[in-house]
């Protein structure tokens, strides 16, 4: 598979994809000649409730987007006639943006990466009106990935080695936002989905046979199960619950086929699995699986599995598609280096529980015996601390990317192998602990300095 | 603005944005014949927490997807090479998806309508495997444009009149849903947005002018006002938060620029906001309004506005955009009518907590004395309850639209006059009261006529 068909790069994302103040700022910045480099950092505020770490994902489409950026005439015709441009110079339009495009350097955490609130996970420098314009569009695309899979990684630990399918397109925020869960679920541990585009596009296994409407076009449910069985012999789920979960079990035996699985999705399913496994089992089904749906996450997984029900896999829709219980995840993206008279210079931002710290940063962590123990902040040019690893690595320069992002499958093996690194009481599902993380004296140097420099 | 313009049909929407299943089920109706006309309803089951009503949304895009449904050669060769499909014949490939586009025909509410659980907003009736494929990207496009409109309606009530904007691009479930959220967002009643592509889409008035960065560039607070004043003379909403905003306010009237707006984005913006403005009269800038953003939704408004603080007007991100009190909708699309042996038979399905009814709908709206009263639900050939008016317009036949959508303006009058006649108590914002839904009689008999029938 290609890179064109594994990467979306709808229609819909364009220059315009963007904050309107993205685009007055850059027309201020030029006209006050201040087009020099400068670096945002792109960071997670506060962890949502009940989390203990974040894992990141979303960078591929990130990137895809900072290469394509170019304004059509459309686009820049578009914008000049808006009022609020009526005092801006022709030339931002004619020359600036007509020749515009993403020239910087990025770096970032691979996808997968296991990371906590603070530290950057995307990391770009470029002329400041070119860093500041894609904001917007690289906050929508990194952040929604990384929270479904972060949301994943705990859906996936409570399954407990059970299969996990992300089911969740249809609740998702359009189709656009389905195709981003599916693929971010797949990176956060999940086994597959449904979306047959992701699978297309990504790879991503693909899972599912039939609904209640297959059930309900036929007159009796047997008959539905028999005309199934005829196209999908060996990969049919027959659902049982749309009139009545245990006499479709009995229907479903009485049929004479050998089904590989059935599908339960609704009712008590802890009590409905153990009486449909007794029925199949007393019927010689002993290798049919049960496979659950309806509302699940991993609070509700967590008890099925903790009850010992006899539930094989799981289908999850919506917790995983719209991350419902945190949908929205404190994504910033922040000014940490500007330039000013040739020499740059750290800043911050002071707003109440909003500051921010200053100066390019790396992410360095700390592995020892083979655990990871804590991470440390540092500025990029600080040297590396005993035993770290740094998480950040360049991806983008002069705006290009450097290498081709990896598949989401070998994503899916990384953040697999580097969650296993982290401590195991840190994916616990109501997790208490946090990981520590530090920021060295050099940056705790820097942030005095710069909120003295604004003070005069 | 022409209607290409103002659609998105992205890339990324196409024959394979849907549930396998919708396929598996797809190929198992072609192999069984059973290709004649069914019918499926979408409508939302249980109200959000603290909702009394929805508005309908997303309707244009969810046309579009419909007229534009094909496979290409690309998707067939790739889904027959699924496993699953080995043993569905060549034909369904070669001749049925070949040829496959969607030719039935649609109902719904026009976007902008209030409605209520269990009220169908879309109604499809198509050949079988026809209606059953489109199932996951209706329901993801339509029933969060619905969610997006249906919490913009209360964030705007609880406005009352003051401007409110769509400010939530970045914390958007990715750019596709951004750009949906703005366009339902502006239906639902706000004023405006920040996505510039939505306006340029849309006809949407975009809004924004400067950010914390803008400030931050400067070495002073009092430079970055006064250089963006050169750019943006007239529409400059100064940002007064970065580090200290009554500090930022003294510098702002030192400054001699006679500012049409300010923004408060931190803090504690009702006490703020007093102090704001009392320095701004003082230095004779009655004419300054002050505007404030950071993590408002509908309660908080209330709370500001409750208080008369003196703000007047209000940016809304994440609330809109991910509508976090309640992300997703339980929005379902059900088979209520198929074809056995050439004749129309109402379906139902008996899940526990999940039940449906049967047979194809229509919402109507007693309206007397210039207030809707109560609404009915009856078959669609039932005659026309007295003062009942119609909430379901036939949209699209034999797979073309018959009329083109509304724009988003037309779309948010509509709203707002069909909200002004519901019971005011409706449109408060913990709404504990119930709008009167009733079922018809006929229907009552068709759902136990179509329980009966399974039951055999």
């Amino acid at each position: 598979m290609g890179r064109i068909a594994r990467i979306a790069t709808p229609q819909m994302i364009n220059a315009l994809t963007t904050d309107l103040y993205q685009l007055t700022m850059a027309a201020g910045y030029w006209r006050a000649g201040l087009t020099e480099p400068a670096t945002f950092e792109l960071f997670v505020r506060r962890m949502p409730q009940r989390r203990a770490f974040l894992v990141a994902a979303g960078l591929e489409n990130g990137l895809a987007y900072l290469e394509a950026l170019r304004f059509t005439d459309e686009e820049r015709g578009w914008l000049r006639q808006l009022p609020q441009f009526a005092h801006v110079p022709s030339a931002f339009f004619d020359e600036y943006l007509r020749s515009f495009s993403f020239t910087g350097s990025v770096s970032a955490l691979p996808e997968g990466t296991p990371f906590f609130p603070g530290e950057p996970i995307l990391r770009v420098t470029a002329p400041l009106p070119e860093a500041q314009l894609v904001e917007t569009a690289l906050l929508a695309t990194v952040a929604f990935a990384t929270n479904v899979a972060s949301k994943a990684a705990r859906v996936v630990r409570a399954a407990a080695g059970r299969p996990v399918i992300e089911f969740g397109a249809r609740r998702a925020h359009g189709v656009g936002a389905a195709l981003a869960a599916a693929r971010a679920a797949f990176i956060g541990g999940c086994d597959g989905t449904s979306l047959v585009d992701a699978g297309r596009r990504y790879g991503i296994p693909t899972s599912g046979t039939m609904a209640h409407s297959w059930v309900q076009t036929f007159a009796d449910e047997i008959d539905a199960f028999r005309e199934f069985s005829q196209s999908f012999p060996d990969s049919a789920a027959y659902l049982l619950d749309t009139y009545d979960t245990l006499a479709a079990t009995d229907k479903l035996i009485a049929s004479g086929l050998k089904p590989a699985m059935v599908r339960l999705d609704s009712g008590e399913v802890i009590s409905l699995s153990r009486e449909v496994r007794a029925r199949l089992d007393s019927a010689g089904l002993t290798a049919t699986r049960i496979f659950a749906t309806g509302d699940l996450d991993e609070y509700r997984i967590a008890t099925i599995v903790a009850a010992q029900a006899p539930i094989d896999g799981f289908g999850v829709g919506t917790a995983l598609s719209t991350v419902n219980d945190a949908p929205a995840l404190s994504a910033v993206y922040k000014l940490v280096e500007v330039h000013r008279h040739g020499a740059s210079t750290g800043v911050i931002k002071q707003s109440p529980g909003k500051h921010t710290w200053p100066c390019p940063k790396q992410v360095w962590r700390i592995v020892e015996n083979g655990r990871a123990t804590r991470d440390v902040i540092a500025g990029i040019g600080e040297p590396a601390p005993s035993g770290g690893v740094a998480l950040l690595h360049t991806v983008m320069e002069r705006g290009r990317t450097i290498a081709p992002s990896p598949s989401a499958t070998v994503s899916r093996d990384e953040s697999r192998r580097a969650l296993a690194l982290l401590p195991e009481r840190l994916r616990a599902l109501d997790a208490a602990a946090d990981f520590p993380v530090s920021i060295t004296e050099s940056l705790e140097q820097a942030r005095l300095t710069a909120s003295r420099y604004d003070q005069t």
